[in-house]
């Protein structure tokens, strides 16, 4: 195992990113929230990865897509899928426009990325089978507990971060990169997260008024 | 002491309520958030506890303005403060259009009441001496250090409570209120919220992915 990867801090960045390097036909959802916060990193990690760019829309408005595109294109995305010229299939378990998914992207995939979504999609993803990584501050929401792989922290700090591993991974063979997925369980992870706001919460409550407000950590 | 006002669940509520009830110059302050949830209730607690309303707004538009006063007439305000045609007077620490105050209001107040509203007017309320109560979710933002009583609480769920707070109370004397206030420690209360929160995580920390999806509590 190349030892520059060291399983940490990024953990659950870099099993995501093991996760997606492994899989056969890995995906990007992405919506308006995730393209304007982080429209390079989505096209980087979908290159890297080889994981398409796939465009769905709780609320569906030509303009929202176009404007999504647009902001993809801008960032050097090659190949946008689930725009309205493209084929589309739908998946079971939503009501919403979002049952629309593209035949060769999600409605194809194996896996999954959601970053920034509502729980909806992942719960429906995950009933049909899919590997679904999310990323969502609340370890605990229908996202977080119904995904594979839940990276509970903000996509502005995560996203180049998975850029970074995606590209130092790359190398790993194919059994280095299953040894990562194989040895994350996300109850554990979901308790980690849990663990460590119970202890930033206990040491609040240790402060005084004063140090409250100062802001003290 | 009227031994139907036991201080326990809404105690953050009743000891609101208690200190706006012996306080010489109550005042509340209204913004837009506040005013489009619970106007009616706004409007009520003012009248039982004699504390006049003040629009203040980070943003001020005369259309905001007027929208305020539109839905607080309309859930039977008589008198409103703040507004453009009234005198004005700044407070000190405040840049934003909000160190403008009613001298008849916030001006003259010893206590204001200010639900939802952002960390820097309650902190410049509480440096030029004024006895501040805030409703905020969060117990450690900036705005719940420094209140003198922070409820930590929803404000659709706290404002009909102090209402009814508010009718319950009014007969008692003045010293049996003094009690009340005289008892609270907000640090205590502070604290309190965070152990509660640090009791749901563990709760929450405890559960199987299956519980955790049921929604388990």
């Amino acid at each position: 195992m190349n030892s520059s990867i060291e399983i940490g801090v990024g953990e659950k960045m870099k099993v995501a990113v093991a996760a997606m390097l492994t899989a056969s036909h890995p995906v990007i959802s992405v919506n308006g929230n995730i393209c304007s916060l982080v429209p390079e990193e989505l096209v980087e990690l979908s290159e890297i990865t080889n994981a398409p760019l796939e465009i769905n829309l709780f609320y569906y408005r030509k303009e929202r897509e176009d404007a999504i595109l647009k902001a993809l294109d801008d960032a050097g995305a090659k190949e946008v899928l689930g725009t309205h010229d493209r084929p589309s299939t739908t998946i079971p378990e939503l009501s919403s426009n979002r049952r629309k998914v593209d035949p060769d992207g999600i409605g194809l995939a194996d896996l999954v990325l959601v970053p920034l979504e509502d729980g909806d999609r992942t719960e429906a993803l995950s009933k049909i089978g899919k590997f679904v990584i999310t990323i969502d501050l609340n370890p605990i929401s229908r996202t977080a507990v119904y995904s594979n792989i839940t990276i509970v922290d903000n996509v502005i700090r995560t996203m180049p971060l998975m850029v970074q591993y995606a590209r130092e991974m790359s190398n790993l063979s194919r059994d280095e990169l299953k040894d990562i997925v194989d040895g994350f369980d996300n109850l554990t992870n979901i308790r980690n997260a849990l663990n460590l706001m119970i202890e930033n919460l206990s040491s609040k409550a240790s402060l005084s008024l004063e140090e409250l407000k100062e802001g003290k950590k």
